[in-house]
């Protein structure tokens, strides 16, 4: 077979049952239909779970596939994602990272790699270029994330391979535990859980083989103007000097959408109100990064590098970041800014995700001071809203799964308050078992509406719509009114689907401000030679994006999924700029009957046939489509 | 430049007033965003008319342009495109007629053809390969169609040139006239009057090129399949029987949705009072075919004739077809298939759109019959409804604009409303200026909603979405309820990308129930190597629909022109299967309001910038297109 352009070429199939892998080249059918990364990695575990299956059953596979154009040098191009069933919601699960261990994959010969089976004892996963090895685990298990990495490098003698590792959290099965990229986390859905399952500790790259474009020449031209863009983009000084939190300030004080002390608040107003006259809220980046930050880190590639080096005496993290900063601060009402780079630092070592671990130990947080947990439920920890010490305490207890509250919380917000019961289920900030990310989506009614609908549960990535709806404009979007829940289904529809193209070619969602759709024609096609527009782009995007749908449906999911927590719906935020604002139960059942007509599915939110003849998917069709 | 696989390979551009002519090439990327037909015309009108413009202006262009598969030979692809600015609507304008004059001019070695520009005196054009030529026709001036194609004929001296003329209507600027192309019509919107302000009473195509596919051996492969898959449907012995009427007894007794007298009724009361046990309805085919019929008629290449020769004593025609059965019959209270018959060919002759000339009839009648016309404002006609002998003098008065009766109808229902006034506007049935089709759409809630928005006002085939409601299901399209005004938007907008398509390609809706969507791309990609999937060919459909959408706009069209006839919304059909259905203002504007969400436009029913740039028309978007 000839090689594709822009291509690795490669499927990497691996059975770490029978410890067996399998090669299969990639169609060229296959790569115009779904460009790769998440396209790749959505059809392909849509094929490969036909029925409902548990996510830790053996045939559930980990898909990780990095994006089209990762590993070719375009600036913030090096996304990789990681696929499977989502043991915390039990739909599809899309987790995508940064760092190096996409492109390693594509250097190694892969265009995406799926893993099924189970181990009996742990093992870690070799990739190197051609060769797949197995190897025994036993000694990292229970290691921390980043003593795994140090030792697979020195076990392999190569500081170069890239890593995917699980810590201590994964390795309990705990539902809201991450993989760790070299502190660049596949951090939502639990999909640490299903490497533990599997007992996979660990997988290590290392490729050394050349991608070559279609139209090198091409590429070459395009590239230093892609670096001018990035760099003299406004948002670049934001990313490069404050990181992804330069606008806290904004979202407390100017929008009032910052959820505080488990979404009772919609600004950090006890930390406001310590402030004397000119003093940075110590959340704020403008605060901290003069004082804590010691340099930037990015992901290959990149030339705007977002990661803030963290140092504190002995505590040296890539964080924390905006959504830490809420989870692990402004959602447990915590304003000491080390202790939330500590529980970030411990998140990332035990391999927990810290926007899911902050949420449930937020509500945990109001559950006690409601009364709803006592001391004894708490195995003896105050766990009071502000409380930085308690909130450290928890982490570690959900990571080994340790006395009572780490039993109540390992599994996430949904299941914790199905556990306690009580009424506390109303203020559980979940959707679909996915705890609610930075955003007060009370104050943010398209958002609201993107949460209630993604198809991993409540996610700020999915759409990545929050800029559009905060700012009131984005890319071709104007006038956006983000307190009304008017005329948002074709909005949030567009979102996803560019969303679902920049996840398919390994484009970092920071970039959306300098990409939007119109410019990535031209890099797909000097990549690959495909000769596509924007319009065939989006497609592929929708493409993707229906039958992340329809492999939800197959799961058992319907209308009735696409809801929002019982306080988004009926306590309005009580303060701040936001005042009065919540999404009615009314509000949400309009804007779902919007999302779907604008999307082409039934009433009932199934794609129609028709949806999906139109985007050259007859077989779902056939399973799943509705008839209009 | 290399020629293009399946193009003829260039644009004709033909200036009257200068009697001068151009060719351009047509550029591959040009050809694969548009396709041909309906997609060249669309884009060329939207750029040749940037402003508001009066439709008899010397700029506005009479554009002829074949579908992308006429000339090749595949079964029922043989359409071709008449567009321009319509004098009726003052919006988009586009008329597609079968016949032979589509395939002439792509072996001419055009695509399209592009006439702008006035004369004084009176021309016709012979287009004879690579010559073109302005002749007189002052002596054709004032001949009936069938006159003029006769006389062509002879002057040319050859009868096999392909000929599309106007008669004494279009010369009177009637804004109901046609263009007759040997007796198939460029029907509707008034494009007689186009030609007649131009003074063109004729074009005239000799062509003599062969047109190349990308693979012939897989065309040819791929005919005798399609030929079979024709004549083996169902709607093959419908269409060859007993030609477009085939369904009309159904439609007025399974359905009550055939109007009769000017919409007041839902069936055809009288006439089926009349019949004795056994009979069949005297406009029912089954009844006058056996009698009347003596040979089929069919498009080039077409393999399943549609068109009914009907010969009675001296009578000659082409017809009645369903929707003359309706106009020049039901909507008239008319039920003598003679006189229905003689009617339609005066029609033709004149040059006079059927549809629209019989529902102004019928109005006039109702006016008639209500006292607000009297016998003086008839010139003594006694215009009641089933007075055949009357409908035929109006007819003539309208052609030629006769006496008062036929300077008040001259110009369509709506201009004769708003000159007679009294209160009459409330039963003129037309939508943007564009009498209704056959289909008493109070009883078919997603047709009345496709006759709202569509383009060219009041149309049948823009959407072509009457089966599907009336049947409940086709393609993929299940379980609807025509009464119903819920989940309208989504399948109106789908039926009208796909007839776009349809256009484009130049296939006849009569074969929507063989190729649907998915079986476009093979003989497209054999056609052109474009190697395109139905998803592509959809986007292209909808990047049509919204470039007429956009036109509409820029001629000044709002939300409100996306209305219903006063009768449609106020008045419940009153007997029959339909009875006490029609559409409430509330229904409308809720579908709209879905239709625009389906769509992707403003609540104002503007193309959104994001919709237009995804769907590769920036320059549009910068335009007119909405911030949401």
């Amino acid at each position: 077979m000839v090689k594709l352009p822009g291509y690795a070429g490669k499927i990497l199939y691996i059975d770490i049952s029978k410890k067996k892998h399998k090669v299969v080249d990639v169609k060229e059918s296959f790569a115009r239909k779904y460009l790769g990364g998440i396209g790749f990695a959505t059809r392909i575990l849509y094929d490969l779970l036909k029925e409902k299956v548990d996510a830790f059953d053996a045939r559930n596979p980990i898909i990780i596939s990095p994006g089209l154009l990762t590993g070719f040098g375009v600036p913030t191009f090096s996304k990789v994602v990681f696929a499977s069933k989502s043991p915390l919601t039990g739909g599809f699960s899309r987790s995508v990272a940064g760092g190096r261990i996409g492109p390693a994959l594509k250097y190694a010969g892969y265009d995406t790699v799926v893993i099924q089976g189970r181990c009996r004892k742990p093992i870690y996963i070799f990739i190197d270029d051609d060769r797949v090895e197995f190897r025994k685990a036993e000694d990292l298990w229970g290691l921390s994330t980043r003593e795994t990495e140090e030792r697979l490098k020195e076990e392999i003698g190569d500081k170069t391979v890239a890593t995917a590792v699980i810590g201590p959290a994964g390795e309990n099965l705990s539902l809201i535990s991450c993989i760790d990229c070299e502190e660049r986390q596949a951090g939502r859905t639990g999909l640490g859980a299903i490497m533990g399952a599997k007992k996979i500790k660990a997988i290590a790259v290392r490729g050394s083989k050349d991608l070559i474009p279609y139209d090198p020449d091409k590429l070459l031209e395009m590239l230093p103007k892609i670096y001018k863009e990035c760099v003299t983009h406004p948002a670049y000084e934001w990313d490069v000097n404050w990181g992804t939190a330069e606008f806290i300030d904004w979202m407390n004080r100017e929008r009032g959408t910052f959820p505080v002390k488990n979404f009772q608040e919609g600004f950090f107003k006890d930390a406001y109100a310590k402030l004397k006259e000119g003093e940075k809220m110590p959340l704020d980046p403008y605060y901290w990064v003069p004082k804590y930050s010691v340099r930037n880190r990015a992901c290959p590639s990149c030339v705007k590098p977002c990661g803030k080096v963290f140092k504190s005496r002995d505590l040296i993290v890539e964080g924390p970041e905006y959504e830490t900063l809420y989870s692990l601060g402004g959602a447990c009402g915590v304003d000491d800014i080390e202790t939330v780079a500590k529980a970030h630092l411990l998140c990332d070592l035990y391999g927990l995700d810290g926007i899911s671990a902050g949420v449930t130990i937020g509500w945990a947080m109001e559950c006690y001071e409601k009364g709803l947990l006592t001391k004894e439920d708490t195995d003896g920890i105050e766990l009071k809203f502000g409380n930085g010490e308690a909130m450290l305490k928890a982490i570690e207890a959900i990571a080994y799964r340790k006395g009572k509250l780490g039993k109540l919380l390992a599994d996430g917000v949904r299941k914790a308050a199905r556990k306690l019961g009580k009424g506390s289920s109303r203020f559980a900030i979940h959707v679909k078992g996915l705890e609610l990310p930075a955003y007060d989506v009370r104050g943010i009614k398209g958002m609201a509406l993107a949460v209630a609908v993604s198809t991993r549960g409540a996610c700020h990535l999915t759409a990545c719509i929050y800029g559009t709806e905060l700012v009131g404009k984005w890319w071709k979007f104007e006038n956006i009114d983000r307190l009304s829940a008017e005329n948002k289904g074709y909005e949030v529809k567009v979102h996803e689907d560019l969303m679902a193209l920049y996840d398919a070619l390994g484009l970092c969602k920071f970039s959306r401000h300098i990409f939007f759709a119109e410019k990535l024609p031209e890099i797909v096609n000097a990549i690959t030679g495909f000769n596509v527009d924007t319009a065939y782009l989006m497609t592929v995007g929708e493409r993707i994006y229906n039958i992340q749908r329809a492999f939800n449906i197959k799961q058992g999911f319907t209308r009735k999924d696409d809801t929002l927590p019982y306080r988004i719906m009926h306590d309005p935020i009580p303060e701040g700029p936001s005042k009065g604002s919540y999404v009615k139960p009314s509000e949400l059942r309009k804007m779902l009957d919007e999302y779907y007509m604008a999307r082409g599915w039934s009433k009932e939110g199934v794609p129609t046939k028709v949806k999906l003849v139109t985007l050259d998917l007859e077989d779902i069709a056939e399973e799943i489509g509705a008839g209009i």
